[in-house]
């Protein structure tokens, strides 16, 4: 998926071999060849420029189709004909520096084209709406809340106080609720020489038909890809959505529930208040999560989980009953 | 309690007759009877439509006063001669259907009579008072923080950097820091042909005197009747509050604590952080909940609970330890 | 540390005999002092008042160099003939009327010096920022955000749209989302005759260079002292950090975690998304604490906890898979 233009803004092409220059690289392969994007290593094209870390192995059998790739010099020969090889000690790294010189985050204010606000939306007193924003017929924006550049507002949808928004399609009949964060940069980290780096988000936000967020909700853009909310699910207050996440329709989730990075969530699965989900994880259809579950592993569609780490319902259930038990039993403890 | 029209707007009357014809349901018993509000089953009166889902006896034993219920058929016969029966396949869906005809929240920016702002009062640059709000002595309205029509500012409140509130009436003396979200609406769906459905939330948020309310939290407004946090409680930072809780007076609240819907707690009572209180559920005067507790049931006076499900804290500690020693005793775990 | 004067306002000085008339006090030793500051007991000078409650041993030994101290009668004996004795039954409830008299906290819009904002700075519209706020090269401050006043903004900083940010001295190349609280008052609270009353909270937070923190995350400021956030350490949404903190640097905070008062955190510290951390403890260098972990007790450098009360990693898993095996075994659960 191409970085969205409307979000971000190109600074710059480079060759491979320009790219080795700026990062350090050694570079292998065609090295002339023209890189004018970034991507995640599963979802490279040719004119795109990844990065991988792992194991020989991992390379060989991913059927890489990016036009460059950094890679550490171990797993450089895994790496097919078409993609050119940028070899550094930490190619994630690496390729933060080559993104961050290739793209930028449009600011809140930065010019362009004029927003298109359809005549018959209401924006209220304080709100700002970015360049290039379009808000749909019978919006409401609330007072001082923020749409930044390009985000596309549908009709009937409706948007509190002090919300923000970028990086976004928002869909109809939506409600927003007040203090929202919605398309902020997700959490990614990696160590340099220096420390802990930020590993700019390039990815979007996209929220169906339907949807209702609460109030102080958080929902991070995708990486490279987009965090996406399905039709007609429904998210409570001070919940915490991270980058990739797909939600699928009809999913409720109670307050301060906070789903990983990359984790999938089936149609109509129940949360209840405090679920964590770690990252990367499936949780099946019409899946329960009952409050304060504490999902490690994949959870089948239709089955009940309970618990931290998360568990069978049921069995959570036994396992709380009969260790109450033991320690009632004898009044001291035993041995 | 009727719904409060400083925050909400009466659009419709409606005969029985007519709230058959919107919603679909068959009508029995006085047909021309106008209803002109909406209620809860146990607090509606002659002019209200409430709805009921449950069992026959339940509503038998209800002492139903409302002047027109919805319910399906298999109960109608448990109705009052008082009551006109609206009979639909989903009494809850229905009653949405119902309430929405005839209420409108009131935008953030309706129009209608000036706020009344003392003079004493400061309002920073930013911050936005809607229609009929009223600010009292010396209070304080922070930068970019948002007032919703009707809302009521006690003398000496001071509400921080962009905080928002509505459908609330606040006492004197208390302290709202930034961000703060008041009376947004409370967490409600019900399932329809077409999926989820927002279930719209008519009552009101009461902050008595002397109260705090930390940075970022959330206090969800009631479904028909009020959310109420009493004298001289403290609330810290992100903590969530849901619809028609009852909380008394000098409770404090540590952060992330949330209260599910339509629970109550009593005066003096203590939370650690990361308190999750289930919904309908009663916490004791004086009762001690720790760090993390999830609260499952009811909560007698003065005791102190902890863990997750919550219980006598001695005998969580009790089983901590146990289980602790079990483990360590042979450094292989038993089979 | 003496009171910040960028970020509060002196009133009014008094000597111990007056102190004592405002706090309904008994004055012992030098009575005339003049009492400029306030300060926490191991912190205090001679020119400032403290308070102390606790045991005559613990008085004894604590090298107090306060000009005067707030004590109870069966302690004030062991008070160094340097500090003036103020004896009353609540030491800390007359402190907080001490302070109050002698110390505001300024207003969001207090006048003041002009705010110095940088020729390449980027306020937004909508952005307010307050008197004697200084704001560096190439900074850019989002739209409806609030500065207070006295706040420092380091060069090449970013702030998103709706946050807030008091009391705080920020560094450079520091990026702060949207609808991040910066400042806020900390939690404190303690008993009067009235009820529950508010402790004033009198420090700053200081953010280092290279920080990340993520939309909607609340970070107080200190009581008497300073709440810190080191070098390059990363916050992600929704965290919690109390008065007093103090965060080493490259440290990583997923989200929904909160750090109570007063707790230290050393260098390169990673923690999962919903860790607590008690008060008053320490976090040593290099510590892993997983997703979910509540730390009761002082973390070892190095080690990695997890479980509610967290321990050693290893042997929470050794615990949850020992738990599950007993109950397992036979279906029926043991008598």
């Amino acid at each position: 998926m191409p970085v969205d233009l409307r979000f971000f803004r190109a600074k710059e092409t480079f060759t491979v071999e320009q790219l080795a220059k700026l990062t350090g690289a050694t570079c292998t392969g065609d090295t002339d060849r023209l890189i004018s994007g970034i991507a995640a290593a599963d979802q490279a094209r040719s004119g795109d420029v990844c990065f991988f870390e792992g194991k020989t192995s991992a390379l060989a059998t991913m059927d890489l189709q990016a036009g460059a790739c950094f890679v550490t010099a171990d797993v450089a020969e895994a790496l097919p004909d078409r993609t050119s090889g940028l070899i550094v000690e930490q190619p994630r790294l690496a390729h933060v520096m080559a993104a961050n010189a290739m793209f930028d985050l449009r600011d809140w204010t930065d010019e362009g084209e004029p927003a298109s606000v359809h005549p018959t939306a209401k924006i209220a007193p304080g709100a700002y709406i970015g360049a290039g924003a379009a808000i749909g017929e019978r919006a409401v924006i609330g007072p001082n809340s923020v749409i930044g550049p390009g985000v596309q507002i549908g009709a009937d949808t409706s948007i509190g106080a002090n919300a923000s928004i970028r990086c976004a399609l928002i869909g109809n009949h939506v409600n927003i609720l007040s203090g929202a964060r919605i398309g902020e940069s997700g959490f990614g980290v990696t160590s340099s020489p220096e420390g802990a780096v930020d590993v700019p988000q390039w990815g979007r936000v996209i929220i169906q038909d339907h949807v209702m967020i609460g109030g102080n909700t958080c929902i991070d853009r995708g990486a490279f890809t987009d965090t996406i909310v399905g039709e007609r699910s429904k998210i409570d207050n001070l919940v915490q959505i991270g980058h990739n996440v797909v939600i699928g329709r009809n999913v409720l989730m109670a307050s301060f529930t906070g789903i990983s990075g990359s984790s999938t969530v089936g149609d109509g699965v129940l949360m209840g208040g405090r679920v964590g989900i770690a990252d990367h994880l499936e949780i099946g259809e019409g899946a329960v999560l009952t409050a304060d579950a504490g999902v490690m592993t994949n959870v089948p569609a239709g089955e009940t989980w309970g618990g931290r780490p998360a568990k069978n319902f049921r069995q959570f259930l036994r396992e709380v009953a009969w260790l109450q038990r033991q320690v009632k039993r004898g009044k001291k403890p035993s041995k």
